[in-house]
């Protein structure tokens, strides 16, 4: 815990005074006061997070986690446990959503192996960080011991630190993992003290009765594990994800370094929420890019008192969503560097 | 009104079946079926609109149409008339909010005088389209005469017909002219047969005095002029804009010519509503960008049956809305055109 404590102790409030600053400035440009609405808002956030009057979002970085669960083998998904590695493999040759998305935006991915379930062909584009070949089955027992917990979540912020030599101006937040919507129904179970049905979606699209048989899974994990409810760390290692750690320790470490982190949908919203339980500062630093179609992510974003930027019914993971939101995240910055004032452009200005 | 008919016999039916050949193939993608939700539905009206399977949206063109309202004598606006050709000119050199966002999504600005109120000066990139120096105050009589109603529409058709020698993949709507949401209310009110009060809202940001001032004219010009519901063209001379009227030819242009027209936010709405009124099958080439703040559009949206993209709060106009949208559904063409089978993948398909 030492190295999370750490980090946590680096995470500064963001800065109010430089935000009313920029308030000031948006008002200044040729629009009605207020009339771009969640782009202001946005550019303020983001300025105060950078506490940069005019940040550049040229470095724009999608951490894309992978990893496995032994929850896999209950069934509760329509893919098999192997999608999880050939998907990393179609991340690393640039045909998935998420590498399709990055390209329009300009962002980078960054392909992580968390905890895949088997061994990957090294990639020059592959970082390896593998805790271990997959979660164990939550039904039976813990997911991973506290240690791999803490562990996956010093991944998390060692990926973020060795990539800020190559720059990162933005982050977001992607997964990907057959079976991790079921640990992060269980997550917001957890957290939010609600029932596994209140908060079980169809993940992949599973028909009715599997999604009965997600359901009873999560329950059964959540009575034997009894994961505590405040520590975010049991949490984690009962019935959590390798990836799920990572994201955690991707927060905390784009928190840490004044870095705005744009959480995609429901993986990223159980970590975003481990995150937050662990450190509230935290949640300064996320911009949620979407409301998934998954069951339970409404829910999940406004236990966050987090409103998302879209509602495109996505339900991919990946950082697809990340990546849409980014792009607007963007647009936010060029409002405030690039559009005229009332007094250059010779506009007469409002009463 | 023979050009107007010409054009509206020119558009077809979207092509249901090589939409339907589409969904097949998207299904084929690396993702869970339908996962990708509005980007595959939005992939899927493009290609049924262009009727090619795989569209390629390089130019996207946001027509930005400005002109004047006698109405602004009013005091129905925080701003003066003026300003609607002093932001001509912040269009022109590139300033204003529409320009930051085309270029933030790589679409080119096509600025239009379709009834400023002065005299422009002459510049390569404004089109003058001049209907009259500004539409008459609609306290004291119709907008404009019926001739001149048509006339704009017309000056629209040919707005599009003479870009497209430029090339047009994808169209979005803007505008610009003080006074202009209090036509689009008026508009509103009489097709949707409610009552000003239902409609309006505080356009540029106006306050409760000046609010209740605007709802008065418009109820005003509503018992004085009589526009008669089922005629769009009366509509649009008693209470419509130069500039409205203009995009209602936009609207119409780009349907006849299987291109997606993107609208922006309550201006561009009432001109949808003219036009599909005019024609309902145009309704099938718009797509909403977004759910502006100005009370009345959720209405709007709502009668015309279309879910907008976007909820950001937006409440420029301009266009600006339209960028962000047409940047969504570029997005998701790439989807469709770039993202590799799984069988190309060699990644395990659902059950």
């Amino acid at each position: 815990m030492e190295k999370i404590q750490k980090v946590i102790e680096k995470i500064e409030p963001i800065d109010q005074e430089i935000m009313e600053k920029t308030q000031k400035r948006l008002d200044f440009l040729t629009k009605p006061r207020g009339s771009l609405g969640r782009l202001e808002e946005l550019a303020k956030i983001v300025v105060g997070i950078k506490k940069e009057e005019s940040p550049d979002l040229k470095n724009k970085v999608i951490f894309t986690l992978a990893g496995d669960h032994g929850i896999a083998k209950e069934g509760v998904s329509v893919f098999p446990q192997e999608v999880t590695s050939q998907m990393v493999y179609n991340f690393l040759q640039g045909g998935a959503g998420i590498n399709v998305l990055a390209r329009h935006i300009g962002a980078r991915v960054v392909v992580v192996d968390m905890g895949v379930a088997c061994d990957l062909k090294p990639h020059p584009g592959l970082i390896i960080r593998k805790i271990d070949y997959g979660t164990k089955n939550i039904v039976k027992g813990p997911a991973m011991t506290r240690e791999e917990a803490i562990r996956s979540i010093n991944e998390g912020i060692e990926i973020v630190e060795d990539e800020l030599t190559r720059g990162i101006d933005i982050i977001g937040t992607g997964d990907m993992g057959i079976g991790n919507t079921t640990a992060s129904s269980a997550i917001l179970a957890v957290i939010t003290r609600t029932s596994a049905e209140e908060v079980t979606g169809r993940g992949t699209g599973i028909d009715d009765v599997k999604l009965k048989r997600k359901i009873d899974v999560i329950d059964k994990s959540l009575k034997s594990n009894r994961p505590d409810p405040r520590d975010p760390i049991d949490i984690l290692s009962k019935v959590g994800g390798f990836e799920i750690g990572g994201l955690v320790g991707i927060m905390l470490a784009g928190a840490s370094h004044n870095i705005p982190v744009v959480i995609d949908g429901f993986i990223s919203g159980a970590a975003a929420l481990l995150a937050t339980e662990l450190e509230p500062k935290v949640k300064n630093y996320l911009i949620p890019s979407h409301c998934s179609a998954e069951a339970g992510h409404k829910q999940m974003l406004s236990f966050l008192g987090l409103t998302p930027l879209l509602d495109l019914d996505l339900r991919l993971g990946e950082g697809t969503g990340a990546a849409l939101g980014i792009n607007i995240v963007e647009a936010s910055i060029k409002i405030l560097t690039q559009m005229a004032t009332f007094h250059d452009a010779g506009v007469s200005e409002g009463l």
